[in-house]
């Protein structure tokens, strides 16, 4: 598909960092819009929606929780920054967190167009869970002119391979979401490496790719006389 | 061996819940101790020391910081009493944590007498490492009487089965220890059922039984195509 493209007004303080763009098709009717695949989730599935632009576009940053290290979240195209910079423009001192937090943010980077490729993946992969929704006509259509159609029922977690259900988006167990956004090599953000997995499976993986992962679990197996 | 189990001061404010025992043998020279098998690392490798008396005894709480909520560590056996002895009696106010975080606690509870066979098994556990200090003639002869001998470089991570180095005690990655005490029910604080593992090893286990953890990568690598 080729995208209409045109610039978004951004409020964000890291707007000179990455222009917003209307992923809409070229010559479209109507108004401009970064994420018109998510129109119908919005009103229908909004913590779904939400989920989706907030992994798609944000670094997760559990224990990055001091006024003074800043947000829990910071978008992901910034972490692409040095540190000077993110100390001169934008009032992020990286020297202050510990190590293993900055490592964290780090491997988090990615690009504005990865994160917007990633978004779309993530509904298409919502759209093709057990139970979801149908999307509306637009949404259906836009979807099938950027994957090849929404498969029902295709949509596994990207580490057990056992089927995912869309009414997960709404179970926690002990104030967690069972359903998270995961990666099969945890370095990469990007449309390929990206998908859902259960939580447990996604805390079991780790920081390991899932080749390495898979490679020691059968290792345990091997080593274990059950 | 039979103990000697003359009473021991106790300034812990729970001391009404248990009282502190001699661990010696019964007939023993010298003053009284709980823990006699822990006099070397005491002054050896005093943080194996502290880790193995906390893990044994306490409970984890990771999410329970506020100073509302309590201490971030609790004795097991006070996890043991209702919600009501628990508020009238220590001031612990059970019904203002998460539930999530009241599972937890209560899934730690222990006797005081299954806490001090943990703390004499992992004791054990510790000098079987790769490379761990040989015990001074006292506390081998303990351990020798009570478990029949130290067998060096007998330890394994109770989950994947590699061999655990003592000098692991000393390393963490990003903040976090690299050995942890994990359990083979996760629910369940005796001898018999605790050991070392990797952290994430142990992460990986979650709150499952080894047995189950086992089935499931199983099943993982059953349906994964590698």
């Amino acid at each position: 598909m080729e995208y209409c493209k045109k610039t978004l007004s951004n409020r964000s303080k890291y707007s000179a960092l990455a222009t917003k763009l209307c992923f809409k098709e070229k010559g479209h009717a109507g108004k401009c819009s970064e994420f018109p695949y998510l129109d119908h989730f919005t009103k229908n599935a909004p913590t779904v929606k939400a989920k989706v632009v907030r992994d798609a576009t944000m670094t997760t940053g559990a224990s990055w929780k001091s006024d003074e290290a800043g947000p829990n979240r910071i978008i992901r195209w910034v972490m692409l920054l040095d540190d000077a910079t993110l100390k001169t423009d934008f009032k992020l001192d990286m020297g202050k967190l510990k190590p293993g937090v900055v490592a964290k943010l780090r491997d988090k980077a990615a690009t504005y167009d990865q994160c917007m490729e990633v978004a779309a993946m993530l509904t298409l992969a919502a759209y093709e869970m057990t139970g979801a929704p149908a999307p509306t006509k637009e949404v259906g259509a836009y979807l099938e002119q950027r994957f090849g159609g929404i498969v029902p029922g295709k949509t596994t977690c990207i580490v057990c391979r056992l089927p995912l259900a869309f009414d997960a988006f709404k179970k926690a167990a002990r104030g967690k979401a069972e359903i998270e956004t995961a990666h099969k090599n945890p370095r990469e953000h990007n449309e390929k490496n990206v998908g859902f997995a259960h939580r447990e499976c996604n805390i079991a993986q780790g920081n390991k790719p899932l080749d390495e992962f898979y490679a020691w679990i059968d290792g345990i197996l091997k080593r274990v006389d059950r």
